[in-house]
């Protein structure tokens, strides 16, 4: 037990908060008072693009959530790199509900607006992930592993990691050149992720 | 322990957190700036089907948390499917404030925007309790239910929640024909939940 | 373990995230918006009763955390009855930023508007406080107490809880005829419950 | 256990999630339907304070809640006083997404406007911080420890919560000459704490 330890359990307990926050506070951004007194049908037609960034994300903070709760299934102790990288990650997921609803807001009427706001957006799901994967590696590498953990399945999902923060990167690139393929994108990514990634736990855990 | 599995304990925490919010947030969508000058009681009868969807949602929710709760309590370990269905029911319950609110701005115009908004609040909820049907079923089926758990109890639990799900099925389409119809339905749905519905825990749980 | 039975662990959770989120959202009606260009200083005296509705709701709610947990630790498990009172408390709680608001709208103007909003206000704290009361009188009555609680505590937080629910009664009279008066009858009695009520936990715990 | 005592587990569930949902909150704060049609990205240029005051804000109850958390290990019961304190340092903490927004709209303005926000955002830090110091000396002093703890450990994280509750009075002094620089200053000391507060855990923990 070393410099800035912190107790995983608590740590946990805060993360998961933050995250089902983040996860519920997204639908604040659905048109709400936007819709007026025309046709309901069409109206909500017209706003297509909040209800997909809304989804995307959702589904996002979703897979997020089960990468993260796999990790620290793994986790003996805390120290201040960890709590560190669990800061920015949470960061990223708390300030997410905004590019999504910037995305919801400018992506259909294209243009400049429609690129930066992807491009925040973008940014966003690159920087969560590249902290999620650099909090797994610091993890392996500072012998902060439970000692039955399985190792085998902490590096895979430490390249699971790595292979999302690189199609992120791309993504971003992507949406330089059309805001609207990204989105697209998106959605492929998590439908791949929720049936392939290995959400197992790494540790022990209370039930099993 | 096989393919994708999370501890149950997590899952449980997380989808408590999402529910709790889901129902705590549903107070935004009352009436909070769109009273003005004039009379205040008189305003506020005048928003009464935001009252009336704001209880409903409440209730429905409260009810729904009894039966997750219950059934988690049968679960020995989750698998992907497990997962995959829990996060439909929780994309429901948070996407729940957005139809709700809907319900509240349309119901008392009438017309076809009445029942576009309720059709999309049936909608969600047929979704969300067959998804929790399915999760119910998912459990009996693959052994995934704790060593010492009731069959007979997790058999009528899924009985009930199959039940729920004709029932939101029927209201779906009485929505078509009279949407304000619709919304007592779903009064007496929830009193007849509250009141017979079985939420005994079906596994062994930390206190009794 | 009868009818209607839930553990009483993840119910004390539940009912503890939907109170927290409900004191946390309170925030959301003070006077963000409506400042606008002027003096900022004046522009927040003028808000004067949003902070005094604000302040007041925010200790009515921790004081309503400390008796539901006190309440708690006594419960051996819960049965229906007991669910539906809880989940009338927490109807209140999550429901009453919503009274807030409006005293904090229609309370410095005078007037019935001002009337109405701190009747609503009163209600929701006279029917919160009862059904408390309720549960706790419930649980004394129902053996559904733990083996190791003190039966003379439980009785003295039941006449605490019955006692505010008169005060309540009493400042919802007051708010028929002076509902700027009845705002400092609440303060009053939040210092008067916060320096002398017994928060002492009925049960054993898992700390002491 | 003495006068007032409720159990540090459910306490500290509960302050979690305030402060969960309180940092979680505040990105409800940044410009969302204040962009418009204009060009996004100097839209978002524009609202630089309200960014800054987001990320300040962020930081500074992630730091807090660390800082709680390192209190509440090395607690072994709770009594009245503590209870106290700690409704001060939640209401503070869920207070501060008010000052947050004041800061955002107002700072780069400049004028009093600026400064007023500034003084109020600068005086809920301080009041937070000072409670959160007045609650780890009540903790030293009431021999409310753990029997396990060290107590050099708890002296040194008191001296470190006195400090910082010195730094944000000098900030306050500050924000009345220059607001813009006080900014800075948060900044300055999010990084300072981050990079050399002793987080480690006082008390014995569940994990380790």
């Amino acid at each position: 037990v070393t410099d800035g330890e912190a107790p995983v359990t608590r740590v946990e307990m805060f993360s998961d908060g933050v995250l089902a926050i983040a996860i519920t506070l997204l639908v604040l951004e659905l048109p709400f008072d936007k819709v007026g007194d025309g046709d309901l049908a069409h109206a909500l037609g017209d706003h297509w693009a909040r209800f997909a960034a809304y989804g995307l994300s959702f589904l996002g903070i979703g897979i997020l959530w089960l990468h993260h709760h796999a990790i620290f299934t793994a986790v003996g102790h805390a120290d201040r790199t960890l709590v560190l990288l669990n800061l920015i990650v949470l960061f990223c997921a708390a300030f997410l509900p905004y590019p999504t609803s910037l995305v919801g807001d400018y992506l259909s009427a294209g243009g400049s607006n429609a690129r930066v706001s992807m491009l925040l957006y973008s940014g966003t799901w690159t920087l969560v992930t590249g902290a999620a994967a650099a909090m797994c590696r610091h993890v392996l590498r500072s012998r902060l592993l439970s000692s039955d953990v399985d190792p085998a399945g902490a590096r895979r999902l430490y390249r699971n990691l790595v292979g999302a923060t690189a199609a992120y990167v791309v993504f971003t690139l992507i949406a330089l050149a059309s805001p609207a393929a990204t989105i697209a994108c998106y959605g492929v990514a998590a439908l791949f992720f929720l049936f392939t990634s290995d959400f197992r736990a790494l540790g022990k855990t209370t039930v099993d």
